[in-house]
Protein backbone atom coordinates (compact mmCIF):
# COMPACT_ATOMS: atom_id res chain seq x y z
CA UNK A 1 0.00 0.00 0.00
CA UNK A 2 1.34 3.20 -1.00
CA UNK A 3 1.70 5.56 1.31
CA UNK A 4 0.32 8.95 -0.74
CA UNK A 5 -1.85 7.13 -3.06
CA UNK A 6 -2.70 9.31 -5.77
CA UNK A 7 -6.53 10.43 -5.80
CA UNK A 8 -8.97 9.24 -8.43
CA UNK A 9 -9.70 11.01 -11.82
CA UNK A 10 -6.71 13.41 -11.27
CA UNK A 11 -3.65 13.65 -13.70
CA UNK A 12 -5.31 13.78 -17.04
CA UNK A 13 -2.56 14.89 -19.68
CA UNK A 14 -5.34 16.43 -21.22
CA UNK A 15 -4.16 21.41 -21.02
CA UNK A 16 -7.61 22.69 -20.99
CA UNK A 17 -6.14 25.59 -22.82
CA UNK A 18 -8.45 28.04 -22.04
CA UNK A 19 -7.73 31.13 -24.26
CA UNK A 20 -8.86 28.44 -27.27
CA UNK A 21 -12.11 28.04 -25.47
CA UNK A 22 -12.34 31.57 -25.41
CA UNK A 23 -11.76 32.40 -29.30
CA UNK A 24 -13.99 31.19 -32.05
CA UNK A 25 -11.40 30.93 -34.49
CA UNK A 26 -8.69 29.15 -32.52
CA UNK A 27 -11.66 26.40 -31.25
CA UNK A 28 -12.84 26.02 -34.91
CA UNK A 29 -8.97 25.29 -35.88
CA UNK A 30 -8.77 23.19 -33.43
CA UNK A 31 -12.06 21.67 -34.60
CA UNK A 32 -10.48 20.60 -38.12
CA UNK A 33 -7.03 19.76 -36.77
CA UNK A 34 -5.97 16.38 -38.73
CA UNK A 35 -4.64 15.26 -35.32
CA UNK A 36 -7.65 16.31 -33.34
CA UNK A 37 -9.65 13.28 -31.32
CA UNK A 38 -12.99 13.10 -30.31
CA UNK A 39 -14.14 10.93 -27.04
CA UNK A 40 -17.49 9.49 -28.11
CA UNK A 41 -19.86 9.17 -24.68
CA UNK A 42 -23.28 7.29 -25.19
CA UNK A 43 -25.71 8.11 -22.45
CA UNK A 44 -22.11 9.98 -20.88
CA UNK A 45 -20.54 6.50 -20.81
CA UNK A 46 -17.41 5.45 -23.04
CA UNK A 47 -16.18 2.85 -25.23
CA UNK A 48 -13.11 0.86 -24.55
CA UNK A 49 -10.59 -0.59 -27.43
CA UNK A 50 -7.66 -2.62 -25.96
CA UNK A 51 -8.54 -1.63 -22.27
CA UNK A 52 -8.29 2.11 -23.54
CA UNK A 53 -10.64 4.65 -23.95
CA UNK A 54 -11.78 5.09 -27.66
CA UNK A 55 -11.40 8.17 -28.95
CA UNK A 56 -12.47 8.63 -32.72
CA UNK A 57 -10.65 10.47 -35.69
CA UNK A 58 -11.97 13.69 -37.71
CA UNK A 59 -13.58 11.36 -39.98
CA UNK A 60 -15.53 9.50 -37.72
CA UNK A 61 -17.77 12.19 -35.96
CA UNK A 62 -20.88 13.76 -37.99
CA UNK A 63 -20.12 17.32 -38.54
CA UNK A 64 -23.34 18.76 -37.01
CA UNK A 65 -22.18 17.12 -33.89
CA UNK A 66 -21.79 19.47 -30.61
CA UNK A 67 -18.40 19.45 -29.60
CA UNK A 68 -17.10 20.06 -25.78
CA UNK A 69 -13.58 21.50 -26.23
CA UNK A 70 -11.51 19.33 -23.51
CA UNK A 71 -7.90 21.12 -24.30
CA UNK A 72 -5.14 20.12 -26.17
CA UNK A 73 -2.80 16.82 -25.05
CA UNK A 74 0.83 16.63 -26.99
CA UNK A 75 0.04 19.36 -29.60
CA UNK A 76 -3.80 17.59 -30.36
CA UNK A 77 -6.71 19.27 -29.54
CA UNK A 78 -9.27 16.86 -27.43
CA UNK A 79 -12.30 16.87 -27.98
CA UNK A 80 -16.16 14.87 -25.91
CA UNK A 81 -18.74 14.82 -28.57
CA UNK A 82 -22.07 12.59 -28.01
CA UNK A 83 -23.27 9.93 -29.72
CA UNK A 84 -25.96 8.58 -27.39
CA UNK A 85 -28.57 8.89 -30.73
CA UNK A 86 -25.93 6.83 -33.06
CA UNK A 87 -25.38 3.20 -33.60
CA UNK A 88 -22.06 1.69 -32.26
CA UNK A 89 -22.02 -2.52 -33.10
CA UNK A 90 -20.65 -2.53 -29.80
CA UNK A 91 -22.61 -1.93 -26.15
CA UNK A 92 -20.76 0.81 -24.43
CA UNK A 93 -19.66 -0.37 -20.66
CA UNK A 94 -20.97 1.28 -17.67
CA UNK A 95 -18.91 3.85 -16.14
CA UNK A 96 -17.59 2.16 -13.00
CA UNK A 97 -16.82 -0.62 -15.34
CA UNK A 98 -14.53 1.12 -17.67
CA UNK A 99 -13.07 3.29 -14.74
CA UNK A 100 -12.02 -0.11 -13.36
CA UNK A 101 -9.93 -1.41 -16.22
CA UNK A 102 -9.08 2.19 -18.04
CA UNK A 103 -5.39 3.97 -16.06
CA UNK A 104 -5.62 6.84 -14.05
CA UNK A 105 -4.96 9.24 -16.28
CA UNK A 106 -7.21 8.13 -19.17
CA UNK A 107 -9.93 8.07 -16.04
CA UNK A 108 -9.37 11.50 -15.13
CA UNK A 109 -9.73 12.75 -19.14
CA UNK A 110 -13.13 10.92 -18.99
CA UNK A 111 -14.40 12.11 -15.78
CA UNK A 112 -14.15 15.77 -17.11
CA UNK A 113 -15.82 14.97 -20.22
CA UNK A 114 -18.15 13.26 -18.57
CA UNK A 115 -19.51 15.68 -15.96
CA UNK A 116 -19.20 18.21 -18.76
CA UNK A 117 -21.72 16.55 -20.87
CA UNK A 118 -23.94 15.60 -18.32
CA UNK A 119 -24.25 19.24 -17.48
CA UNK A 120 -24.94 20.45 -20.97
CA UNK A 121 -27.84 17.37 -20.58
CA UNK A 122 -29.27 18.64 -17.45
CA UNK A 123 -29.18 22.53 -18.28
CA UNK A 124 -30.35 23.15 -21.94
CA UNK A 125 -32.93 26.20 -19.97
CA UNK A 126 -32.14 29.23 -18.24
CA UNK A 127 -32.62 29.26 -14.97
CA UNK A 128 -33.68 32.76 -14.74
CA UNK A 129 -36.27 32.68 -17.79
CA UNK A 130 -36.57 29.33 -18.94
CA UNK A 131 -35.51 30.38 -22.22
CA UNK A 132 -33.80 27.19 -24.36
CA UNK A 133 -29.95 28.61 -23.99
CA UNK A 134 -26.99 28.10 -26.30
CA UNK A 135 -23.59 26.48 -25.92
CA UNK A 136 -20.81 28.77 -26.25
CA UNK A 137 -16.66 28.11 -25.43
CA UNK A 138 -16.43 24.80 -26.47
CA UNK A 139 -18.88 24.19 -23.97
CA UNK A 140 -17.53 25.60 -21.20
CA UNK A 141 -20.65 28.31 -21.06
CA UNK A 142 -23.85 28.37 -21.87
CA UNK A 143 -26.28 31.73 -22.61
CA UNK A 144 -29.99 32.56 -22.66
CA UNK A 145 -30.96 34.58 -26.01
CA UNK A 146 -34.10 35.65 -23.90
CA UNK A 147 -32.32 37.33 -20.94
CA UNK A 148 -28.73 37.44 -22.10
CA UNK A 149 -27.89 35.58 -18.79
CA UNK A 150 -24.55 33.48 -18.49
CA UNK A 151 -24.32 30.10 -17.31
CA UNK A 152 -20.98 27.80 -16.52
CA UNK A 153 -21.14 23.95 -15.60
CA UNK A 154 -21.38 23.20 -11.96
CA UNK A 155 -19.09 22.12 -9.90
CA UNK A 156 -20.70 20.93 -6.44
CA UNK A 157 -18.19 21.10 -3.37
CA UNK A 158 -18.51 17.88 -1.02
CA UNK A 159 -17.05 17.52 2.48
CA UNK A 160 -15.93 13.82 3.20
CA UNK A 161 -14.45 12.89 6.46
CA UNK A 162 -13.17 10.38 9.16
CA UNK A 163 -14.38 11.71 12.30
CA UNK A 164 -10.88 10.75 14.60
CA UNK A 165 -11.19 9.65 18.64
CA UNK A 166 -8.45 7.90 20.18
CA UNK A 167 -6.52 5.96 17.49
CA UNK A 168 -10.09 4.68 15.54
CA UNK A 169 -12.04 6.61 13.03
CA UNK A 170 -15.33 6.36 12.11
CA UNK A 171 -17.25 4.76 9.19
CA UNK A 172 -20.76 4.55 8.09
CA UNK A 173 -23.05 2.52 5.69
CA UNK A 174 -26.14 3.62 3.40
CA UNK A 175 -28.82 1.48 3.20
CA UNK A 176 -27.83 1.46 -1.02
CA UNK A 177 -24.10 -0.01 -0.43
CA UNK A 178 -23.25 -3.27 -1.12
CA UNK A 179 -23.36 -6.06 1.96
CA UNK A 180 -20.48 -5.21 4.69
CA UNK A 181 -19.25 -1.61 3.31
CA UNK A 182 -18.55 0.82 5.08
CA UNK A 183 -17.15 4.50 3.86
CA UNK A 184 -16.07 7.88 5.26
CA UNK A 185 -19.36 9.90 6.49
CA UNK A 186 -20.40 12.77 3.68
CA UNK A 187 -22.29 15.24 2.36
CA UNK A 188 -22.68 18.41 0.44
CA UNK A 189 -21.18 22.00 1.54
CA UNK A 190 -23.94 24.39 1.55
CA UNK A 191 -24.15 28.08 0.79
CA UNK A 192 -22.70 30.16 3.66
CA UNK A 193 -20.29 27.91 5.26
CA UNK A 194 -16.80 27.06 5.51
CA UNK A 195 -15.05 23.45 4.61
CA UNK A 196 -14.36 23.07 8.46
CA UNK A 197 -17.90 24.11 9.27
CA UNK A 198 -19.43 21.72 7.15
CA UNK A 199 -17.26 18.59 8.55
CA UNK A 200 -18.62 19.61 11.85
CA UNK A 201 -22.11 20.04 11.07
CA UNK A 202 -22.02 17.31 9.11
CA UNK A 203 -20.99 14.85 11.20
CA UNK A 204 -23.45 16.20 14.03
CA UNK A 205 -26.17 15.76 11.69
CA UNK A 206 -25.13 12.19 10.65
CA UNK A 207 -23.20 10.90 13.67
CA UNK A 208 -23.92 12.87 16.83
CA UNK A 209 -20.21 13.46 17.28
CA UNK A 210 -19.03 16.83 18.30
CA UNK A 211 -16.19 18.08 16.01
CA UNK A 212 -12.97 20.43 17.66
CA UNK A 213 -10.42 20.44 14.91
CA UNK A 214 -10.84 19.96 11.44
CA UNK A 215 -7.82 19.45 8.92
CA UNK A 216 -8.05 19.23 5.37
CA UNK A 217 -5.85 16.23 3.69
CA UNK A 218 -6.76 15.60 0.25
CA UNK A 219 -9.31 16.19 -2.59
CA UNK A 220 -10.66 15.12 -6.14
CA UNK A 221 -13.39 15.37 -8.76
CA UNK A 222 -15.59 12.75 -8.52
CA UNK A 223 -18.10 12.70 -12.40
CA UNK A 224 -21.40 11.03 -10.82
CA UNK A 225 -22.54 13.95 -11.76
CA UNK A 226 -19.79 16.62 -11.07
CA UNK A 227 -18.74 17.03 -7.27
CA UNK A 228 -15.64 18.00 -5.71
CA UNK A 229 -14.60 16.35 -3.00
CA UNK A 230 -13.14 17.16 -0.60
CA UNK A 231 -11.15 14.77 2.18
CA UNK A 232 -10.28 15.74 5.39
CA UNK A 233 -9.82 14.26 9.16
CA UNK A 234 -11.88 15.60 12.18
CA UNK A 235 -10.73 14.84 15.74
CA UNK A 236 -14.29 14.71 17.69
CA UNK A 237 -14.67 14.84 21.44
CA UNK A 238 -16.20 11.45 22.46
CA UNK A 239 -17.35 7.97 20.95
CA UNK A 240 -20.64 8.29 21.55
CA UNK A 241 -23.03 7.54 18.08
CA UNK A 242 -26.45 8.98 17.78
CA UNK A 243 -26.73 7.90 13.63
CA UNK A 244 -29.08 9.67 11.38
CA UNK A 245 -31.26 7.33 10.49
CA UNK A 246 -32.49 9.20 6.99
CA UNK A 247 -28.86 9.33 5.91
CA UNK A 248 -27.17 5.93 7.70
CA UNK A 249 -27.74 2.63 8.25
CA UNK A 250 -25.02 1.98 10.54
CA UNK A 251 -21.60 3.31 11.84
CA UNK A 252 -19.20 2.02 13.45
CA UNK A 253 -15.72 3.22 15.07
CA UNK A 254 -12.55 1.15 13.40
CA UNK A 255 -8.87 0.88 14.36
CA UNK A 256 -6.01 1.06 12.27
CA UNK A 257 -5.45 -2.53 11.44
CA UNK A 258 -9.01 -3.03 11.04
CA UNK A 259 -8.67 -0.22 8.05
CA UNK A 260 -5.69 -1.94 6.71
CA UNK A 261 -7.42 -5.13 6.12
CA UNK A 262 -10.34 -3.46 4.53
CA UNK A 263 -8.30 -1.82 2.11
CA UNK A 264 -6.40 -5.46 1.45
CA UNK A 265 -10.14 -6.83 1.35
CA UNK A 266 -9.95 -8.88 4.22
CA UNK A 267 -11.46 -7.43 6.71
CA UNK A 268 -14.57 -7.46 8.68
CA UNK A 269 -15.88 -4.56 6.69
CA UNK A 270 -15.29 -3.89 2.25
CA UNK A 271 -14.61 -0.17 1.57
CA UNK A 272 -15.11 2.04 -1.51
CA UNK A 273 -13.08 1.34 -4.73
CA UNK A 274 -9.57 3.14 -4.98
CA UNK A 275 -10.69 5.64 -7.21
CA UNK A 276 -13.26 6.89 -4.87
CA UNK A 277 -11.57 9.54 -1.68
CA UNK A 278 -12.54 7.85 1.17
CA UNK A 279 -10.05 4.76 -0.18
CA UNK A 280 -7.60 7.18 -0.30
CA UNK A 281 -8.33 8.84 2.54
CA UNK A 282 -8.57 5.50 4.73
CA UNK A 283 -5.00 4.88 3.01
CA UNK A 284 -3.55 8.29 4.41
CA UNK A 285 -4.97 7.41 7.93
CA UNK A 286 -3.73 4.13 8.04
CA UNK A 287 -0.31 5.23 6.65
CA UNK A 288 0.01 7.62 9.72
CA UNK A 289 0.16 4.87 12.29
CA UNK B 1 -2.12 40.74 14.06
CA UNK B 2 -3.42 37.69 15.28
CA UNK B 3 -1.74 34.65 14.44
CA UNK B 4 -4.62 33.03 13.09
CA UNK B 5 -7.59 35.41 12.04
CA UNK B 6 -10.78 33.70 12.01
CA UNK B 7 -11.80 33.47 8.14
CA UNK B 8 -14.92 35.88 6.71
CA UNK B 9 -18.14 34.89 6.59
CA UNK B 10 -17.72 31.93 9.29
CA UNK B 11 -18.66 31.49 12.87
CA UNK B 12 -22.58 31.90 12.62
CA UNK B 13 -24.23 31.12 15.59
CA UNK B 14 -27.51 29.69 13.86
CA UNK B 15 -28.02 26.04 13.95
CA UNK B 16 -28.81 24.96 10.52
CA UNK B 17 -31.16 22.48 12.01
CA UNK B 18 -31.42 20.55 8.64
CA UNK B 19 -34.78 18.05 10.02
CA UNK B 20 -36.87 21.31 10.21
CA UNK B 21 -36.03 21.76 6.54
CA UNK B 22 -37.52 18.36 5.33
CA UNK B 23 -40.59 18.46 7.76
CA UNK B 24 -43.47 21.09 6.22
CA UNK B 25 -44.94 20.92 9.87
CA UNK B 26 -42.58 21.66 11.53
CA UNK B 27 -41.88 24.27 9.00
CA UNK B 28 -45.02 26.10 9.95
CA UNK B 29 -44.37 25.65 13.38
CA UNK B 30 -41.31 27.46 13.61
CA UNK B 31 -42.62 30.20 11.17
CA UNK B 32 -45.74 30.38 13.61
CA UNK B 33 -43.16 30.32 16.51
CA UNK B 34 -43.57 33.90 18.20
CA UNK B 35 -40.06 33.98 18.58
CA UNK B 36 -39.18 33.92 15.44
CA UNK B 37 -37.10 36.54 14.01
CA UNK B 38 -37.14 37.39 9.98
CA UNK B 39 -34.22 39.04 8.44
CA UNK B 40 -35.41 41.49 5.45
CA UNK B 41 -33.13 41.95 2.72
CA UNK B 42 -33.92 44.51 -0.02
CA UNK B 43 -32.08 43.65 -3.35
CA UNK B 44 -30.04 41.04 -1.16
CA UNK B 45 -28.98 44.09 0.80
CA UNK B 46 -29.29 44.14 5.33
CA UNK B 47 -30.93 46.89 7.21
CA UNK B 48 -29.06 47.85 10.37
CA UNK B 49 -30.09 49.08 13.61
CA UNK B 50 -27.73 50.11 16.06
CA UNK B 51 -24.83 48.68 14.29
CA UNK B 52 -26.59 45.58 14.15
CA UNK B 53 -29.05 43.66 11.53
CA UNK B 54 -32.36 44.45 11.55
CA UNK B 55 -34.78 41.64 12.26
CA UNK B 56 -38.38 41.59 12.32
CA UNK B 57 -41.29 39.85 13.97
CA UNK B 58 -43.85 38.01 12.82
CA UNK B 59 -46.25 40.86 13.18
CA UNK B 60 -43.91 42.90 11.07
CA UNK B 61 -43.60 40.08 7.74
CA UNK B 62 -46.64 39.88 5.03
CA UNK B 63 -48.06 36.97 5.74
CA UNK B 64 -47.61 36.02 1.80
CA UNK B 65 -43.91 36.47 1.62
CA UNK B 66 -42.04 34.05 0.63
CA UNK B 67 -40.12 32.51 3.72
CA UNK B 68 -35.95 31.25 3.75
CA UNK B 69 -35.59 29.01 6.71
CA UNK B 70 -31.84 29.82 7.70
CA UNK B 71 -31.99 27.43 11.28
CA UNK B 72 -32.50 27.74 14.89
CA UNK B 73 -30.42 30.74 17.23
CA UNK B 74 -30.79 29.97 20.73
CA UNK B 75 -33.91 28.43 20.24
CA UNK B 76 -35.79 31.14 18.15
CA UNK B 77 -36.04 29.90 14.36
CA UNK B 78 -34.75 32.52 11.80
CA UNK B 79 -35.44 33.20 8.56
CA UNK B 80 -34.86 35.54 5.84
CA UNK B 81 -37.52 37.25 3.76
CA UNK B 82 -37.48 39.27 0.42
CA UNK B 83 -38.46 43.32 1.28
CA UNK B 84 -37.62 44.41 -1.95
CA UNK B 85 -40.88 45.30 -2.80
CA UNK B 86 -41.92 46.88 0.39
CA UNK B 87 -41.28 50.35 1.24
CA UNK B 88 -39.00 50.90 4.38
CA UNK B 89 -38.27 54.42 5.33
CA UNK B 90 -34.73 53.89 5.39
CA UNK B 91 -32.42 53.05 2.66
CA UNK B 92 -30.67 49.45 2.91
CA UNK B 93 -27.23 49.71 3.66
CA UNK B 94 -25.38 48.00 0.72
CA UNK B 95 -23.47 44.77 2.05
CA UNK B 96 -20.05 45.69 2.25
CA UNK B 97 -21.15 48.73 3.85
CA UNK B 98 -22.94 46.62 6.78
CA UNK B 99 -20.33 44.03 6.81
CA UNK B 100 -17.73 46.58 7.32
CA UNK B 101 -19.90 47.48 10.81
CA UNK B 102 -21.61 44.11 12.11
CA UNK B 103 -20.08 41.67 13.72
CA UNK B 104 -18.60 38.70 12.09
CA UNK B 105 -20.89 36.79 13.81
CA UNK B 106 -23.83 38.45 11.95
CA UNK B 107 -21.91 39.22 8.65
CA UNK B 108 -21.64 34.89 8.78
CA UNK B 109 -25.13 34.91 9.17
CA UNK B 110 -25.93 37.58 6.97
CA UNK B 111 -23.95 35.75 3.97
CA UNK B 112 -25.76 32.58 4.29
CA UNK B 113 -29.15 34.30 3.87
CA UNK B 114 -27.69 36.51 1.04
CA UNK B 115 -26.18 33.60 -1.03
CA UNK B 116 -29.82 31.85 -0.88
CA UNK B 117 -32.14 33.98 -1.59
CA UNK B 118 -29.75 35.25 -4.29
CA UNK B 119 -30.21 31.86 -5.77
CA UNK B 120 -33.97 32.37 -5.94
CA UNK B 121 -33.71 35.05 -7.88
CA UNK B 122 -31.48 34.06 -10.58
CA UNK B 123 -33.01 30.61 -10.65
CA UNK B 124 -36.97 30.28 -10.65
CA UNK B 125 -37.41 27.98 -13.91
CA UNK B 126 -35.80 24.56 -14.34
CA UNK B 127 -32.89 24.32 -16.50
CA UNK B 128 -33.61 20.99 -17.43
CA UNK B 129 -36.98 21.94 -19.28
CA UNK B 130 -38.07 25.54 -18.56
CA UNK B 131 -40.69 24.91 -16.76
CA UNK B 132 -41.43 27.70 -13.89
CA UNK B 133 -40.33 25.54 -10.71
CA UNK B 134 -41.28 26.09 -6.90
CA UNK B 135 -39.92 26.26 -3.31
CA UNK B 136 -39.59 23.63 -0.84
CA UNK B 137 -37.68 22.68 2.07
CA UNK B 138 -37.63 26.40 3.69
CA UNK B 139 -36.04 27.49 0.48
CA UNK B 140 -33.36 24.78 0.48
CA UNK B 141 -34.75 23.36 -2.74
CA UNK B 142 -36.97 23.97 -6.00
CA UNK B 143 -39.05 21.49 -7.87
CA UNK B 144 -40.27 21.46 -11.37
CA UNK B 145 -43.76 20.64 -11.16
CA UNK B 146 -42.92 19.87 -15.39
CA UNK B 147 -40.51 17.07 -15.24
CA UNK B 148 -39.62 16.45 -11.45
CA UNK B 149 -36.33 17.57 -11.66
CA UNK B 150 -34.70 18.81 -8.11
CA UNK B 151 -32.51 21.48 -7.76
CA UNK B 152 -30.92 22.83 -5.02
CA UNK B 153 -28.48 25.92 -4.34
CA UNK B 154 -25.40 26.37 -5.92
CA UNK B 155 -22.19 26.45 -4.21
CA UNK B 156 -19.25 27.31 -6.69
CA UNK B 157 -16.07 26.23 -5.23
CA UNK B 158 -12.73 28.57 -6.06
CA UNK B 159 -9.33 28.67 -5.45
CA UNK B 160 -6.98 31.50 -3.81
CA UNK B 161 -3.79 31.35 -3.66
CA UNK B 162 -0.05 32.49 -2.78
CA UNK B 163 2.48 31.25 -5.33
CA UNK B 164 5.58 30.87 -2.79
CA UNK B 165 9.20 31.45 -3.82
CA UNK B 166 12.45 32.30 -1.64
CA UNK B 167 10.76 33.91 0.73
CA UNK B 168 8.06 36.32 -1.24
CA UNK B 169 5.16 35.41 -2.16
CA UNK B 170 3.06 37.00 -5.95
CA UNK B 171 0.43 39.31 -5.92
CA UNK B 172 -1.76 40.87 -8.63
CA UNK B 173 -4.21 43.14 -9.50
CA UNK B 174 -7.45 43.26 -12.23
CA UNK B 175 -8.12 46.15 -13.70
CA UNK B 176 -11.49 47.03 -11.61
CA UNK B 177 -9.70 46.75 -7.89
CA UNK B 178 -9.00 50.14 -6.18
CA UNK B 179 -5.67 51.90 -6.93
CA UNK B 180 -2.66 50.29 -5.65
CA UNK B 181 -4.42 47.46 -4.28
CA UNK B 182 -3.08 43.70 -4.65
CA UNK B 183 -4.77 40.56 -3.98
CA UNK B 184 -4.48 36.84 -4.30
CA UNK B 185 -4.66 35.19 -7.45
CA UNK B 186 -7.60 33.01 -7.96
CA UNK B 187 -10.16 31.23 -9.90
CA UNK B 188 -12.96 29.04 -10.24
CA UNK B 189 -12.48 25.66 -9.59
CA UNK B 190 -13.80 23.22 -13.37
CA UNK B 191 -15.00 20.25 -13.70
CA UNK B 192 -12.87 17.10 -13.57
CA UNK B 193 -9.89 18.79 -11.05
CA UNK B 194 -8.90 18.51 -7.64
CA UNK B 195 -8.42 21.57 -5.40
CA UNK B 196 -4.69 21.10 -5.91
CA UNK B 197 -4.93 20.65 -9.67
CA UNK B 198 -6.99 24.04 -10.08
CA UNK B 199 -4.02 26.12 -8.31
CA UNK B 200 -1.45 24.52 -10.55
CA UNK B 201 -3.67 26.11 -13.15
CA UNK B 202 -4.63 29.27 -12.27
CA UNK B 203 -1.44 30.17 -11.01
CA UNK B 204 0.24 28.72 -14.63
CA UNK B 205 -2.40 30.40 -16.91
CA UNK B 206 -2.45 33.81 -15.00
CA UNK B 207 1.07 34.32 -14.08
CA UNK B 208 2.92 31.48 -15.92
CA UNK B 209 4.63 29.60 -13.12
CA UNK B 210 4.37 26.20 -12.25
CA UNK B 211 3.65 25.25 -9.20
CA UNK B 212 5.25 21.99 -7.50
CA UNK B 213 3.27 21.63 -3.88
CA UNK B 214 -0.07 22.94 -3.67
CA UNK B 215 -0.77 23.34 0.62
CA UNK B 216 -4.13 24.11 1.51
CA UNK B 217 -4.56 26.81 4.50
CA UNK B 218 -7.84 28.30 5.25
CA UNK B 219 -11.24 28.49 3.36
CA UNK B 220 -14.58 30.71 3.91
CA UNK B 221 -17.69 31.00 2.30
CA UNK B 222 -18.26 34.71 -0.15
CA UNK B 223 -21.57 35.86 -1.01
CA UNK B 224 -21.27 37.54 -3.97
CA UNK B 225 -22.88 35.48 -4.93
CA UNK B 226 -22.12 32.25 -3.34
CA UNK B 227 -17.88 31.07 -3.61
CA UNK B 228 -16.70 28.53 -1.23
CA UNK B 229 -12.83 30.26 -1.39
CA UNK B 230 -10.11 27.51 -0.55
CA UNK B 231 -7.24 29.02 0.08
CA UNK B 232 -3.71 27.87 -0.45
CA UNK B 233 0.03 27.92 -0.66
CA UNK B 234 1.97 26.77 -3.45
CA UNK B 235 5.69 26.12 -4.23
CA UNK B 236 6.88 27.53 -7.44
CA UNK B 237 9.54 26.98 -9.59
CA UNK B 238 10.78 30.87 -10.36
CA UNK B 239 10.17 34.18 -10.57
CA UNK B 240 9.64 34.70 -13.86
CA UNK B 241 5.97 36.08 -14.49
CA UNK B 242 3.62 36.06 -17.90
CA UNK B 243 0.76 37.44 -16.91
CA UNK B 244 -2.56 36.68 -18.40
CA UNK B 245 -3.56 40.74 -19.57
CA UNK B 246 -7.53 39.60 -19.60
CA UNK B 247 -7.54 38.50 -16.21
CA UNK B 248 -3.95 41.17 -14.36
CA UNK B 249 -2.90 44.30 -15.17
CA UNK B 250 0.03 43.77 -13.02
CA UNK B 251 1.64 41.38 -10.88
CA UNK B 252 4.38 41.29 -8.48
CA UNK B 253 6.62 38.89 -5.61
CA UNK B 254 6.17 41.20 -2.23
CA UNK B 255 8.13 39.90 1.35
CA UNK B 256 7.10 39.07 4.72
CA UNK B 257 7.80 43.25 5.31
CA UNK B 258 5.95 44.21 2.86
CA UNK B 259 2.93 41.97 3.35
CA UNK B 260 2.88 43.19 7.04
CA UNK B 261 3.03 46.79 5.89
CA UNK B 262 0.03 46.40 3.22
CA UNK B 263 -1.73 44.52 6.18
CA UNK B 264 -1.48 47.28 8.73
CA UNK B 265 -2.14 50.13 5.85
CA UNK B 266 0.94 51.77 4.88
CA UNK B 267 2.89 49.42 3.04
CA UNK B 268 3.45 50.13 -0.79
CA UNK B 269 0.40 48.29 -1.58
CA UNK B 270 -2.93 47.87 -0.49
CA UNK B 271 -5.10 44.85 0.43
CA UNK B 272 -7.73 42.71 0.34
CA UNK B 273 -10.47 43.71 3.56
CA UNK B 274 -10.24 41.63 6.27
CA UNK B 275 -13.54 39.34 6.06
CA UNK B 276 -11.80 38.53 1.69
CA UNK B 277 -9.84 35.04 2.41
CA UNK B 278 -6.56 36.95 0.73
CA UNK B 279 -6.33 38.76 3.45
CA UNK B 280 -6.95 35.72 6.05
CA UNK B 281 -3.99 34.17 3.53
CA UNK B 282 -1.54 37.14 3.69
CA UNK B 283 -1.91 36.88 7.73
CA UNK B 284 -1.55 33.47 7.71
CA UNK B 285 1.56 33.54 5.27
CA UNK B 286 3.18 36.90 7.35
CA UNK B 287 3.02 34.55 10.69
CA UNK B 288 4.84 31.83 9.68
CA UNK B 289 8.07 33.95 8.94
Amino acid sequence: MSQNPKPGFTGSPINRSDKIRMNADALAAARAHPDARFLPLMKLDPHLLDERLLWLTPEQVPDEADMLFLGIEQDAPRFAVDLSASQLSTEPLTAHQAIARISAEEAASYAGARSLMDWHARHRHCPACGTATEMRRGGWMRTCPGCGAEQFPRVDPVVIMLAEHEGQVLVGRQPRFPPQSYSALAGFIEVGESIEEAVARELHEEAGVTATDVRYVVSQPWPFPSSLMIGCFAQVTGRDIVIDEDELEAAMWVSRDEVRAALNGDGRFRTAPPYALAHTLLSRWAAEG
